[in-house]
């Protein structure tokens, strides 16, 4: 099997700018994707390949594959796929609170496909047995595109279920499920930078 | 084993008020409570209590006992634990997206106390073996608390990972979980009375 993370660093992650300048969310992209990479490595999962534009620098010493498109995610996605045979997972880069176990799991599954929710309807992992039987077809509602796609291609599916794996990090308040369930070098950025603030309701970050 | 539910029916709610009337509300909380009665009898748990205030009405077709407090909740669950010798789930009434196999799964964890925890550091479910060695802090960051209770008390944790049961149904945007993952009459309801939108982000209620 192989594993994919999509990955885009230049003025990534513009919902957290209430936060993070853009050097700053520059600087922790790139911690989350070395957390994603080494939960990878500890999973045992040797084929780690960075799908990533052009302009985009991948740190050298991350030891993964880096593959360069300037098409958009799904068609470079799809491009991808097109060319294996074997399992791919396909992870975002922004789900710093995978662990080893969870990965394992997701690629012990008995189904064809598993797809990992992300809230509103989002896919935050893919695992595609077939890959000449599937292809991706991310934003919006991207959840039921890929169990609707799965149906199509006659692809089982087990839906994988997990909050950690649900939380892809995008907005402010995200940030505290890191500071209270994450770990790695994710965590210790976001633990050193804010504080959180409790009341009767949710916990919120100290801005 | 016994399971127990904490339920608040008058003005329940208020942070659905700008998609949902009180009067609707009040008929979806019960909706939400029928579906959590409903997994929990499917898991074979047959001793359920609802502990509520005096004035809150539970419907009577759901042969459940009823107990009411004039208590907070964390007090109003103390009282009730510090009665109990069996092992006790507390689960709440907003989590209509509970399935006899995530209960089944908690119920049969190795370790003193599972905390399923919910968004913004919430607890969402706990499952106490030793009602004797453990008491409840809900509000604020409850995910914390009960850990450092647990730890005070000399209770090992098993912190159960579930994005269906980390969304307790509290704003507009957790109602389209439902309509994506969820099950039953919370369910049925949701999809009759509301559409939603897709775009490049999360999917969203139509209002």
């Amino acid at each position: 099997m192989r594993a994919v993370i999509p990955y885009k660093k230049q003025n990534a992650k513009s919902r957290l700018s209430p936060v993070l300048s853009l050097e700053e969310r520059e600087h922790f992209v790139e911690l989350m994707l070395r957390d994603v990479v080494k939960s990878l490595k500890e999973a045992d999962i040797k084929n780690i390949d960075i799908l990533t534009t052009p302009s985009n620098g991948v740190p050298q010493d991350l030891e993964v594959n880096i593959h360069s498109s300037e098409h958009d995610l799904n068609e470079a996605i799809n491009d991808y796929l097109e060319k294996m045979q074997d399992p791919v997972l396909v992870i975002m880069a922004d789900l710093p609170m995978v662990s080893p176990k969870h990965l394992k799991e997701i690629s012990s599954a008995d189904e064809d496909l598993v797809i990992v929710p992300g809230k509103g309807g989002g896919t935050n992992i893919l695992f595609i047995k077939n890959p000449d039987k599937f292809h991706v077809k991310y934003y919006g509602s991207s959840f039921l595109n890929h169990c609707n796609i799965a149906k199509e291609m006659q692809q089982s599916i087990h839906v994988y279920d997990s909050f950690l794996l649900s939380t892809d990090i995008d907005e402010p308040h995200d940030l505290v499920e890191i500071m209270l369930h994450g770990h790695g070098a994710s965590r210790e950025y976001v633990t050193e930078k804010f504080d959180v603030k409790t009341g009767k309701a949710r916990v919120k970050l100290c801005i």
